[in-house]
């Protein structure tokens, strides 16, 4: 149950894939030198290798326990928050003017990817953190930024984002919490749950960032506003003021992420918890927007760190267990013995499958978070734009891909177990359980999959999916690239033709009838981050072999094994697109 | 969290699908008539949801508990086997010169899902004490059958099934348990471990069936024999006698199925526990084959009910929950208002899909059942031959194809409930974790299509996939059949030439090279599953409608939706299994 962050890959796909090294030479990003890059993945996998994951399945089985109001989180999470903070791993990529260090997104993704395999309870945690982070760069005001961002870009204070109420989760413009004008702030009252590190010990404040509703605010979204509520308010000379009118009242039991505690809060027993209004009156939604791109990213990168923790476990039972003689007839003189797992084809091809999909997820989320980068840095105009049409367009698919792909390599890293998997102490088991949440919090992936249709697709009529199509048409092998290469280009090429088709009947159909397109928005999504991850793989098989040996051949095998075994799957999701979505609406309610 | 056991679907299918009318003229099986069935069903309709479905989650919640060697069930378990075995339940489909009822086997699988959809942890005990009745009804000794069989069958006492040992899991012909002849019984010692209902407190006796070695045998499977281990030893006169040498050591925490205990069992601690020989020495793997293909059809049967258990619970929650406006415009005056989410055409089509893969794993396994009843009481040699022959065929591709869709269907259930879905209080988390062992045992999902590749295809050299995909040929609905029908057709013809170009491959490519076959094996196994269940949707919507109104037209709609939004994966899986073999063997150990 050891994670050994897989550095060699990761740097590939941040040089191969992310190009890194040109984000570096983007202004402000100047330095993510190579040296400081290796430096920063090489510290960041030591504490997470030796500090965090060895936390991981005691924290799965002492959980958080919430007592007289009090939540207390596993033994060592505490401690090894306080290392955390001290390695200044939390400001990585916030502004420096707030005591951040400014480096590129995409590298962050990288060192995120590492918290998340050796702990992900832990590490939604600075995920949290992140998202209030961000809210309060762009939207806060002066004197909110200077209260408050140093000390929670540092860590030593965590954020947390309350959104969701009993009536009003994938519907946030359902929000009842109410928020009265008081003077130079707010009086909040109201419940909120699923609040992730909603209470904890970790640190002796936390700022949550609260979605309220004034007395005559409009419905729906456009009724919303957003508020920072301390736990502690903050006197003027920074120090830590009283407690404010809020409290956590339970916290639930999971599937999964046991260790971190998911509170339900109340806000206002005692008349209203005191908060400040961020950004203006009713443009709470609009903020959100901001941090969304980042916050879904992150629970993508979630989707490929649990994949990897449950893909190091498997490899290294397979090595370890014999069980039955090869069926190949290869073994020479140990023919009549028991051989290691790995040998028998069929545990191959489960461990194959989990590393493809692996490494495609990872592709897609540091090409993602390039495009992040880029959306911000570019130097004119023009290529951020077209940056920020791709982000916004790569963003539903990356979060609900890769945490798809958290739960089948979970679920295969059980079967590669056989009935260990089943047994708890293993330690497999609970990568299973654990993903299981990401396709569901930060926007369901069926959420997700109708914001590619709507918002994505139908708004700028499909401007900015022309453009992807014709990038990776462009990046298809050619014919003449050697067998090894070559061999990619006849299954891409048809599945792009099949991402092709789908795309124009979304665009057609979906934009006549909104119903058809929500029947299929979620093969369409399915669809397009297979065809997305089979390309980046190929991207990747066509590097020049500059590291070890072998290494970019491995690459090679790869792309092939997820082309002839994964991505026949495309024009089965094309099919399903366009001819399912009438079967799916036949149905009447009294047909279930 | 409630089960009603869906007794119209089920009736349905027994009449359809598997010809139980048909079945009931044959010789010894006149008793079940359609009186008789309809009050079997209606009576363990009862018991299950009324009994033993309240107890599935508190069950779980609360788990086996062992303590100073003793094993304690959760609160209410024993008073409901007590109440199983009252009504009968336990008899009905054994040998009843010995208190069997001996009703058909594809009743009692209808019968058996209500029992593993209400609880499949409680459904376990009977389930194994059913292999063990059916290895002494066909190898014991008169003198055995005498003394343990009626007990057995009655439910006084239980039987288990030990199989596994640490370094004996798929391969059984590892087993090192010892036996030593000792007069007119043995001295058996050793461990086993995932004995499933081992130890516990449901009755006052348990027999154990236990594979072991004598000293004389050969290796491997050749050298394995079978004896009867009772926990109490019976008195000349039946009555309970002294305790046998053999202990539960401790049971294990697992992922699911947590009230059914999982036992580690020693042998022999004291110099041995007395066995008695079943069958002939060293015939004891020839023993197990008889009863595995019952067992394994009652693992797939496991899979399609706890499918049904997750879709009345998403069902009922899509129908209950609000959130959002409808988006087709067709809500009326409630246009404005959020609508419950089964008006969703995402969530609609997550439960078409549940329905859909959920109906499909019922039909193949009474259609599994019928089989095996055909192959048992056919009038003619040649029918029970052909019957045995589609059997064995069948049993890999049911046992595999129905647990994967356990599992899948217990993870749409969750996403249904969204955030809701991951506490477990719900109790949709349940199904999701309970499902996931049905892959594993009873033979992991790899060794079944390794079962169907060797065993079952190569064996015969196809003749009986042959016969099976002429008899599918011959049922495709015609293309004069009435729109609904004909557009199955289609579709259908596709997915066959898929299953045929797949097995031409297995039997040529993997006949010449067994690694070949073994790496295509589950694919070509996934594929063969996903076009027998869209054949028997197809053939369902093709029934007369003779029952209530709408009936048999909602079955067309289910079979149009799998047609469209699911059957299109069989070229993609007939592509992984005749392209994806090699890129799966290319793959070195060091690739990983």
């Amino acid at each position: 149950m050891t994670y050994t962050a897989p550095i060699t890959e990761m740097r590939f796909a941040l040089d191969a894939i992310a190009d890194l090294p040109g984000i570096a030479r983007l202004p402000g990003y100047e330095e993510a030198t190579a040296d400081m890059v290796d430096a920063i993945l090489e510290e960041a996998g030591k504490l997470g290798g030796e500090v965090l994951a060895p936390l991981n399945h005691s924290g799965d089985h002492e959980g958080s326990v919430f007592e007289n109001g009090v939540v207390r989180t596993p033994k060592g999470f505490r401690e090894a928050y306080g290392l955390f903070v001290e390695g200044g791993w939390n400001a990585l990529p916030f502004d420096p003017d707030y005591g951040g260090q400014g480096l590129p997104w995409t590298l962050a993704s990288a060192v995120q990817e590492i918290w998340q395999a050796a702990n992900l309870s832990f590490g939604l945690c600075p995920l949290l953190t992140a998202g209030a982070v961000e809210l309060l760069q762009e939207h806060g005001s002066d004197d909110q930024k200077e209260t408050y961002l140093p000390k929670m870009i540092s860590g030593e204070w965590t954020g947390t984002m309350n959104l969701t109420e009993p009536q009003a989760g994938s519907d946030v413009g359902a929000v009842k919490t109410r928020a009265e004008r008081n003077g130079d702030h707010y009086l909040i009252t109201g419940q909120k749950i699923y609040i992730t590190f909603g209470e904890h010990d970790f640190t002796d404040n936390i700022i949550h960032m609260v979605l309220a509703r004034l007395p005559d605010a409009p419905a729906g979204t456009k009724g919303i506003s957003l508020f920072l509520v301390p736990k502690f308010l903050v006197n003027e000379d920074g120090s830590r003021g009283p407690r404010n009118d809020l409290r956590c009242v339970s916290i639930e039991h999971k599937l999964g992420i046991k260790a971190s505690p998911t509170a339900v809060m109340a806000y206002g027993d005692s008349g209203g918890a005191i908060g400040y209004l961020v950004g203006e009156e009713n443009k709470g939604m609009a903020c959100m927007f901001t941090m969304m791109n980042n916050a879904r990213l992150a629970v993508g990168i979630q989707g490929v760190a649990v994949a990897e923790r449950a893909y190091q476990q498997a490899r290294a039972y397979a090595f370890d267990r014999t069980q039955s003689r090869a069926l190949t007839g290869n073994g020479g003189e140990g023919d009549a013995k028991s051989v290691a797992i790995i040998r028998h084809p069929d545990v191959r091809r489960m461990l194959a499958t989990m590393k493809a999909k692996t490494e495609a997820a990872r592709a897609m989320t540091y090409w993602t978070a390039a495009a992040l980068d880029r959306s911000k840095r570019e130097t004119d105009e023009e290529s951020r734009k077209a940056q920020q049409a791709l982000l916004d367009l790569l963003i539903p698919v990356t979060k609900s891909w890769c945490t798809d792909i958290g739960c089948e390599v979970g679920s295969l890293g059980i079967q590669v177990h056989g009935g260990m998997g089943f047994i708890e102490e293993t330690g497999a088991a609970q990568h299973y359980r654990d993903a299981r949440i990401l396709p569901i919090y930060e926007g369901t992936n069926g959420i997700q999959a109708l914001d590619l249709f709507t918002r994505k697709l139908l708004r700028d009529e499909g401007a900015a999916m022309t453009q992807l199509m014709l990038e990776m048409r462009a990046g298809l092998p050619a014919a003449d690239a050697g067998d090894a290469l070559a061999a990619l280009r006849q299954p891409l090429a048809e599945a792009l033709e099949a991402l092709d088709r789908a795309t124009a009947w979304m665009l057609e159909q979906g934009g006549q009838n909104l119903a058809n397109g929500a029947a299929s928005a979620t093969p369409y999504q399915s669809l397009f981050g297979l065809v997305l991850g089979g390309w980046l793989l190929a991207k990747a098989a066509q590097q020049e072999d500059g590291g070890e040996d072998g290494f970019v051949a491995a690459k090679a095998k790869t792309a092939r094994f997820y082309a002839d075994n994964l991505l026949g799957e495309a024009s089965a999701l094309a099919e399903s697109v366009t001819a399912g979505a009438g079967s799916t609406l036949s149905f009447a309610e009294e047909d279930f």
